[in-house]
């Protein structure tokens, strides 16, 4: 009994979250349930790797372990006693074979770098991070930096999942978008297992840049529903924008990235959903409508509004319009390149539609 | 030159809009301006049968032409002089070929009676009408009935247009499906030219069933979402409803009409963006929230929140029930019958998301 028990433990997965903002503490909460849940699968442990920093004059991780609580991130929610905060990324992934990648963009590639040659080969990997990375006229989703880097199979998460609702079981659907081979698959179906519970529903589609880029562009298109806000056009302009904003989202993907798949924009939680949620609340959208109607400019709003947080919308419309300049298609794009002449090039809100 | 330009003259197209509501009232403004602005097309008046009724002692349709506004469904709204309301249906479709009919559904029937055998055969017409009709296990829109009915071509326009904001040159989109014939996509270029405008944007679809079923169906999607927002279950579960609402919307359609197109619902106005605006606005959504909260029935908050206006939604999701009860297939659509079960049968609204 005891050998049996100890070599199908062995074949267990061990997760581990490399990341504990907002969003990786609300989602460690759910992979240190589910691992106990189907323990048959996961290892109970789950690591989460905590970039360290003082909370209160202490370790941010020692507080994590202590309370059982991010307090800088998650305040309220209590974490499984199972999610152990580390602040090593390194020692963190050891043995680790599910690597759930949720960090801010900017620290994607350092981290990487840190882990290459740590990480389990067998490992397979999930991208959580919206945004894309522009550089010398390409762009990339980060679920193929982190593959890349790594040399391990990275799918991607995203979904209509404002992290403080699904910290409170509140329902939520999310999408993985998966590579078309089979571990992709298998990659998918492990995550599935890792993430789906009944009020935080996983879908899976074979689309792992479309996924991605959902996550990305859907605040640029959010940028443009803030502005419509602002200028108090009414519910008629603004859903008009987020489906004009949707087709170019679409659009744009299918023109730089190979097998995407229109039904990951048009019918999952990851695409329209998403849209939908980043433009009713969310933080791009506040912004946008303040800019419109204070007249201050978005690094300053950005600083009185956010609390230090980054604005990804504008940044992501910024990185956009530089490819689409380097490619010659600024004009396919109208609202894009709206958006990006709005919080760029002084453009009046006001003309907006005008150039749709 | 006189006679050319009579003959010419005798070529160009006159319309009527049959029904002066609210929305009635709004696209009558926007036909007013556009017969004028394309003089080579349109006759320059434009007749609008108006259902008569006193407005402070004097015949609406006198008040109308008098003040050239609607003070009873349009106040505030200045009508274009050439828009005549005209109480005699049959008169006010005398010779006319584009007709518009924008009517509450449950007067179509004896409206198209008082007109059959008065219309020009060779008319265009259009149905802007929400709704669908339900009979005998069977499911019809009303550019069908009114196809059939009078012998015309009928197309289907549906937007995400809240009358008040069109009146007021806001910014909208709006769709008009058509038939697969050569008359059906003459019918839609016409309508196009009646009425784009540079804030009300007109596309167009080979669809006239999905433009007519999103519709019809949106204010059932409606409901849920009024639901989702009574129960305090934030954006997350609000977005996740109306993603699964839209699926639902297309797959009913795509299993009970011919010829629908899947993008009608994904990627026009009368689809998904017409949802978004009826789903953060509107009657339904607004009074299903009223529902969770006061847990009084709805015909009570029909009378209390809506001034004696009906509820579509709960009355589209009670004959989509029957369609689905006679043809036994109720649960292949949980959020349809969620939402009947919640409105019909008192079944607890906290329900609605564990039944997905």
């Amino acid at each position: 009994m005891s050998t049996a028990s100890t070599s199908s433990s062995s074949k267990k997965h061990k997760v581990v979250i490399v990341g504990s903002g907002n969003w990786g503490s609300a989602i460690a909460r759910i992979a240190g349930q589910n691992t106990q849940r189907h323990s048959d699968t996961f290892q109970r442990e789950v690591q989460m790797y905590v970039f360290e920093e003082d909370y209160n004059g202490k370790p941010l991780s020692q507080v994590i372990n202590e309370t059982h609580e991010n307090p800088k991130y998650l305040p309220g929610c209590k974490l499984p006693d199972n999610v152990i905060a580390n602040p090593n990324p390194v020692d963190a992934v050891k043995d680790a074979t599910l690597l759930v990648f949720v960090l801010p963009h900017q620290f994607i590639r350092s981290v990487c770098k840190q882990l290459k040659g740590h990480v389990n080969p067998d490992a397979h990997a999930i991208s959580m991070i919206k945004g894309v990375e522009v550089k010398d006229g390409k762009i990339s989703i980060f679920a193929d930096v982190i593959q890349e880097a790594l040399g391990v199979s990275c799918s991607a998460l995203s979904g209509a999942n404002i992290a403080n609702e699904v910290a409170q079981d509140k329902f939520s659907e999310t999408t993985i978008g998966h590579r078309p081979d089979a571990k992709g698959r298998e990659n998918a179906e492990l995550f599935f297992k890792l993430f789906d519970t009944p009020t935080f529903k996983v879908g899976i589609i074979e689309d792992v840049a479309g996924v991605s880029l959902c996550g990305a562009l859907k605040n640029v298109v959010a940028i443009a529903a803030g502005f419509t806000d602002g200028l108090g056009w009414g519910d008629n302009a603004k859903a008009a924008v987020m489906r004009i904003g949707l087709m170019e989202m679409k659009r744009f993907s299918e023109e730089f990235f190979e097998g995407i798949k229109p039904e990951t924009f048009t019918e999952t939680s990851a695409g329209v959903a998403d849209l939908i949620t980043t433009c009713l609340g969310g933080r791009n959208r506040k912004c946008a409508e303040a800019f419109v109607k204070t007249g201050k400019p978005f690094d300053q709003l950005e600083k009185e509004l956010l609390n230090g947080q980054k604005l990804q919308g504008t940044e992501t419309a910024r990185e956009v319009h530089e490819l689409l300049a380097a490619r010659g298609k600024v004009d396919d794009y109208p609202l894009f390149k709206a958006v990006y002449s709005i919080a760029y090039e002084g453009i009046d809100a006001h003309d907006l539609t005008s150039r749709l």
